[in-house]
């Protein structure tokens, strides 16, 4: 039995490895490398810096170079093909499932992945051809062509017999498609049927109607199906109903994996940044992101420019300004992370905006008044100022009510323009509560205190 | 062929059978929920307003409703298990596969699941007791005791008869588990190899070692195990190694889907709040999220406060210090980001620490170098004040340079204390960024400015 249960192998693999390699220790180094999948592989060296990955990638047995390739994260795969010979590129692929070679041949520059096709055999060629028609981020793209299918006419001893004479049914096959003459997809016979059921009866009498896929369903909805579904494969079909390929559950769980990562690095402006990718890149990447961000603070600091005479007269102001501006970020991101989960996980709806609306402006009307009291409260007592405390507890109200509103609506506007409000959501949202923020306690500060 | 592929299904689903609700027409409603898978039926509660969620509950064919039940997010389930009476609830539950079953009980108050737990049959009772044994969260609590199980040294002909004397294998099922005469896990018995094999050769010729997880293990390395060895079922075991039941990759889903949305979540400190969770209950929740930012927000303050003269005499600082705080906020959260994400994916170790933390601080230079250039720069224009420029720029360079070390650090300490560096980290973060970018800035401009 192996030892996975007992201690996390990952964390100490990329520890004992390290050390191997700091040490010169190649033999032991290999040796570690040698205990690992994959996947594993994948992982540490993910989790290297840059310069001890190259000595990584030396230990791996060369039949699993392809296999670890496709499992790694795009942005650390890309380094590694673009130092790869496409000979060799070619060679590491050679083992892999179609939809991996799919998959990492459309990181490839065109002439790149050129070389690589023109050096693989038929065989290969073939099996790639139906998947790099249809873009990566498609059922087309995503999906293998390993399909055991059958007609429905044929006896259930009879698929017996023709599984026995293949000798190797694909991995993660739960199903058997169901086909007519002209390869058009009808069904699916589960092989927990094919085990239990009658040799003499046939495959159409235990046939099931089971969820598929059009090739070009993107892949979003694609991982929605089989979560709803709990389906472990689904068949993949092109626009007038053939069979093309089958799409398994691990491919899906990358996918909801990504999306899930996507979605965490968005809302701070990561991008593909990795954990080691190259300072350079990463500078370059998050300075973009800074600079952005840098144009809000502006128009905020513009906004305060407005009111410096204020200001000068009461330096209270500038003592208590960012409360009220930050409150309001942080009371509206509390919505726009809900409004904008609604809708990646296609939860917001026509019919339930106004419902959605009225609640978060609810929440931030009543969250604003309890705040605005204790905030009110605490700057009376501080600068022993009435008036102060009503200003600043009035603005708080306004802006917490105004995020509210902000946090819901950017979401469903960005989106009908076609941006992504994971990325430029929290920006717009700051800008906004920045600026009302500032401007209404400020505002109403120069009416009614230094006026 | 039913349509899946051809529209969102939920989309429309949602908005129909709100209208058809609105508008009293109860057929069309139930019409339209019956078209509904139960995990579609769930979504659909879920993106319900609360008040209408009881009206479409009760379109639910009883059949279905522990189904329905058993998709919804903990937040939704337990508003409806409150209402349920308890012997509404044990039929519900009959249907459910065991480990649903126990997933549902562990969100009762215990006297209701005590009474829910009665009103089961002996053989419900027995399925559930194992898996209630452990924790929600431990692969013991994910399992489902819905194992095949053969010996090693029998027939894989003998193994056939016997599936088709059972009549029914369980959904997912993709290994039949082998153990010994003591009920040993031993290894797994792929489907697929009972398929092409021999009848006249042995389990034990074909049997496959998989991994296996032992009933403790938690449910983020039953998640990572799954994800790194692509699986569609794993054997869970005892301390002494004998066979307990199997985790299917579908609860995996589950696992990972809801751990992605508690990253999410965390960080605007929203907790298990639903889209349509009460108002009152959600006011609650992020008052409490609230309370907690005022606190740093007014430590901000004080620390400005310090400054007051130092306002009065040079009101341009009140107009840019948010830029210096801000940028710092905005660069830290990034490395943050890096950093939370890397612990949850285990991918920071001892031995990358160090890299980690150089990586981040020459990224956080370079960066504070190239954004401090341009706002000196726009401030000596736009103030006409060489020495504003240059205090605001040095200020900006030792706030990105703090801010990359906090972002690295914060999640590392939290964690060593036991705290979820998701959900405190940003509070702490910002907290450190605001205050030494205004006590930076304030505090170089009182010396070299004003003084």
């Amino acid at each position: 039995m192996d030892d996975t249960t007992q201690q996390d192998p990952e964390l100490s693999a990329v520890d004992s490895l390290h050390e191997a390699l700091e040490q010169d220790d190649i033999e032991l180094a290999r040796d570690i490398v040698a205990t690992l999948h994959s996947s594993e592989i994948a992982d540490v060296i993910e989790s290297m810096p840059s310069r001890d990955r190259d000595n990584a990638w030396q230990l791996i047995d060369p039949e699993l170079e392809g296999d670890v390739l496709s499992h790694m994260q795009d942005a650390v795969r890309a380094e590694f093909l673009e130092q790869m010979h496409p000979d060799k590129l070619a060679d590491a692929t050679r083992n892999l499932d179609a939809d991996d070679v799919a998959d990492i041949l459309q990181d490839l520059p065109e002439d790149v992945a050129d070389t690589v096709l023109r050096s693989m055999d038929e065989q290969n060629l073939q099996r790639l051809s139906s998947i790099l028609t249809y873009p990566e981020d498609t059922a087309g793209g995503l999906m293998n062509i390993d399909v055991v299918s059958v007609r429905a006419n044929v006896s259930l001893d009879a698929v017996a017999r023709y599984l026995r004479l293949l000798g190797e049914i694909p991995a993660k096959t739960d199903n058997l498609m169901v086909v007519d003459r002209e390869n058009n997809y009808l069904g699916v016979l589960p092989l927990t049927e094919l085990l239990v059921r009658g040799p003499e009866t046939t495959v159409g009498a235990w046939m099931e109607e089971e969820a598929y896929l059009s090739a070009n369903t993107p892949k979003s909805e694609v991982a929605k199906l089989f979560e709803q579904r709990d389906l472990v494969s689904a068949a993949v079909i092109d626009d007038e109903g053939h069979l093309l390929g089958r799409i398994t559950i691990d491919d899906v769980v990358d996918v909801i994996q990504e999306a899930a990562e996507q979605a965490v690095r968005s809302m701070a402006g990561l991008g593909e940044d990795d954990m080691f990718s190259p300072v350079f890149v990463t500078t370059k990447r998050r300075a973009i992101w800074l600079g952005i961000n840098l144009l809000t603070a502006f128009l905020a600091s513009w906004v305060i420019g407005r009111f410096e005479d204020t200001i000068h007269e009461l330096v209270a102001l500038a003592v208590l300004m960012p409360v009220v501006a930050g409150m309001g970020g942080i009371a509206g991101s509390q919505t726009l992370t809900i409004a904008i989960r609604g809708i990646a996980l296609g939860q917001i709806v026509k019919t339930n905006i106004k419902p959605l609306l009225i609640k978060e402006l609810t929440v931030g009307t009543l969250n604003g008044i309890l705040w605005s009291c204790v905030v009110a409260t605490i700057v009376i007592l501080w600068f022993d100022n009435l008036f102060l405390g009503l200003v600043i507890g009035v603005s708080m109200v306004i802006n917490l009510i105004i995020a509210a509103l902000a946090g819901a609506l950017i979401p469903l506007v960005l989106k009908r323009f076609g941006i992504d409000p994971a990325i430029a959501g929290g920006v717009i949202l700051t800008t906004i509560t920045d600026v009302v923020g500032f401007m209404t306690f400020l505002g109403l500060a120069t009416i009614f205190l230094v006026a």
